[in-house]
């Protein structure tokens, strides 16, 4: 009998912020194939006989081979990515590549490091007044920067930190004033997490000694950081 | 000696999407403050001798107020709250109201229904090649129908069913075509969940029948649904 997969969201980086759900799946599971942000107290959740596959060294392609192939062996399988499986997670493509095969899945969400990681450093990017509007873009794929600047609210670039200098560059290049608050937060929600926060025109600079992964985060609500966590480390604006 | 205060995300609705932190935090509280949709199920983990607070009948201010006077008495406060604190979940403004107050707090972020509940109707907010830019909004609040109309990706609009007829219309005027697919979920994540998909300039029609909470889809990701979920109940395109 073919195994099932779950896609399972295990959450920004915290191991607490997995879902009771989820966390149920993978104690239960077979074989667990995990991305390599996903923290090692979480995958060390697993059955001490499962398989553990972790993803780094594959293609995306591998991978939904692999998940097909521990299926067809009859195995449960959770597949454990971090954060949510559809925000910047991939798990359409490895739904699309089950659904081809005829194995059974199901997606277990997750908590986004959307809105959890610039909750750990005091930022709601939403806010009553502030922002009612919330863009999300990958860093890594096409920017359409007139877009961007043009959207009220907050913009959030998941990935973005290769890449700072060109996308605050090109916001403020399309209207967005230079004085937009903006932030980095590296390791979001872990013990080594870093807040740098800085006006957008000099935030690339700000953030120059951050290492991902990195969310940005740019819009008015970045203020409310220093009334919100204290311990923020705020750059001089 | 002042309590402290939680304020927890419970996810979109399945009681198995909290997390594994807001349960811990949930079973060990002195009272649990909750929003009107979070499942009694998992209010009902608050130990027996819990004080237990309905959110619905009270104005924001007054929720602000019953939190700092909780803690005040010395009590450990979970506020439980739909979805995630900081996305549509006002956690922003009761945060400022505790830090006024002098009360210690901490956000534990949760599952939206942001990506969750399209997830549960087959839907990737994200898929690569199809949308890498996402876009949510307050269907409550101002609708900037120009910008939404122009970002390219998913947009997702949060309590928008009493304003879809003018959303679509809307967005069609300034320039999105009428024949983008769009979709409707009602009561995502739950036993009663309902779906209707449709183009968006027959959207509204198609999902008069539904009722709140719903969230509203627009963009080519919609079409994966009939790919991810064969039980969709799809409206003739």
């Amino acid at each position: 009998m073919t195994g099932r997969v779950w896609l399972v969201g295990a959450g920004p980086g915290d191991p607490g912020l997995i879902t009771v759900r989820g966390l149920e799946l993978l104690r239960a599971c077979d074989a667990v194939v995990y991305d390599r942000l996903v923290a090692p107290e979480v995958v060390g959740e697993a059955p001490v006989d499962a398989i553990r596959i972790g993803r780094e060294p594959l293609e995306q392609e591998e991978i939904n081979q692999v998940l097909v192939r521990l299926a067809r062996r009859g195995l449960d399988v959770v597949r454990l990515k971090g954060g949510d499986p559809f925000l910047f997670g991939r798990g359409g493509e490895e739904a699309l590549a089950l659904v081809d095969a005829g194995v059974t899945f199901e997606v277990v969400p997750g908590v986004s490091s959307l809105a959890a990681v610039p909750a750990a450093a005091g930022i709601p990017v939403m806010h009553r007044g502030v922002a009612s509007q919330l863009t999300i873009v990958n860093g890594h794929g096409p920017l359409d920067f007139a877009s961007l600047a043009a959207a009220p609210g907050t913009l959030v670039v998941f990935m973005g930190l290769g890449r700072l200098e060109e996308l605050a560059a090109g916001l403020v290049e399309h209207g967005r004033a230079a004085s937009t608050p903006a932030a980095v937060i590296a390791s979001g929600t872990l013990p080594d997490q870093r807040i740098v926060v800085a006006p957008l025109g000099r935030i690339a600079e700000a953030a120059e000694d951050l290492d991902p992964p990195a969310l940005v985060v740019i819009g008015d609500v970045v203020g409310l950081a220093a009334l919100l966590t204290p311990t923020a480390a705020v750059a001089a604006a």
